[in-house]
């Protein structure tokens, strides 16, 4: 299989060209693209149905939910207050979202009508961080029951982010995961990235990541 | 890219030749092999960490530990009583073990030595569903901080199991997280699936585990 790695980056040399698509349309109407990517069951779905009624009055957000199979979080979303402005991919299989699937997607939405997008990844904390979708920037979560070790092993996702969210902390004391190595860990991978704690459940720490948003949002983009 | 289903195929069908290498190996030496799958941090090596004290006195266990990068689980596999029959396997970015690493392992593995090897993979819900390793069966961890929706959203790696085993019972309460659909879920996919529940933190159902891997060995392997 010696044309396996020259295919490989032949493809993601194609998915490239793609993501710069995308980040074009994203910039040529000031739409900030976030993609959002952690393990299954971090709390992606969670976070976003807590951010689209906290900010859904002022900020216009659209959200493309990406899965192996299923609807269930492009629904959840929907009812979360996301509306028409929710586009489901199910890759059918695939472990990772690519600029192709965006692109496709992009054709059925109206970028004008947008201010935000959230893009949400597969939960697979390896295959994602390989595929530019054209995004400002990775947003990854990681969650208090996954264990503080995950940056050390899963490095290319945390290097690739701009901010890692640390959710379930609720859930701290449960286990013998430790905030101060979890961030210690991270960012001896990537010394820049920001961190914020939430809890999706009791709702600490959501104005934080709310107000980053607004933040990301007021920079100019 | 047209050329990337039939190379697909063709990764996929020399890992099925590379795997029957391994599976007649096995059969030979008359070793039961388990392919551990779950997403990361749902349990997997704290499972093995528990498994290793409770049977390793009449069963000699061997330990192939996966992972992207880190040798941390192997590390932790030698120290709760593994020790020199713990074989860790960095993939150095790959998102799965495949039958070639199981292979080279192997060169260096005295089966005669072994009843029992535990091959646990990368954390990552998809992609490992379609690398045969060779293994008697694939044993598919979740735990009960991930969400009873995960069996549906991840349908291969739960087909292709034989036995779901839901960690962390003792979170149960703790989330929307029910038992009742967790099970109800993965079986819509695989009526035949097995399942144990588990905490690893207060060894509830432990016991059940042990009995299960005890009568796969009796039952003549």
């Amino acid at each position: 299989m010696s044309e396996r790695i020259p295919l490989e980056k032949k493809i993601l040399s194609e998915n490239d060209r793609l993501a710069k698509e995308a980040r074009d349309e994203f910039s040529n109407h000031s739409v900030v693209a976030l993609n959002l990517v952690s393990s299954p069951g971090a709390g992606k779905t969670s976070l976003l149905e807590r951010t689209l009624p906290a900010l859904g009055n002022d900020i216009r957000i659209g959200l493309i939910a990406g899965d192996v199979q299923t609807e269930n979080d492009a629904t959840r979303l929907i009812k979360a207050g996301g509306g028409e402005m929710v586009w489901p991919v199910v890759t059918g299989g695939a472990c990772h979202l690519d600029a192709r699937m965006i692109m496709r997607v992009l054709k059925d939405v109206d970028l004008d009508r947008l201010d935000l997008l959230f893009i949400e990844n597969v939960g697979n904390l390896v295959c994602p961080s390989s595929f530019d979708l054209g995004e400002l920037m990775k947003v990854v979560l990681i969650s208090t029951t996954e264990g503080d070790d995950k940056p050390l092993k899963y490095p290319a996702m945390f290097r690739r982010s701009g901010l890692m969210v640390v959710n379930k902390t609720d859930l701290l004391g449960t286990s013998d995961f430790s905030m101060q190595r979890v961030v210690g860990n991270a960012r001896s991978i990537n010394p820049d990235l920001e961190v914020i704690e939430t809890s999706c459940r009791t709702g600490v720490g959501l104005d934080k990541w709310e107000d980053w948003l607004r933040g990301l949002l007021a920079s100019g983009q």
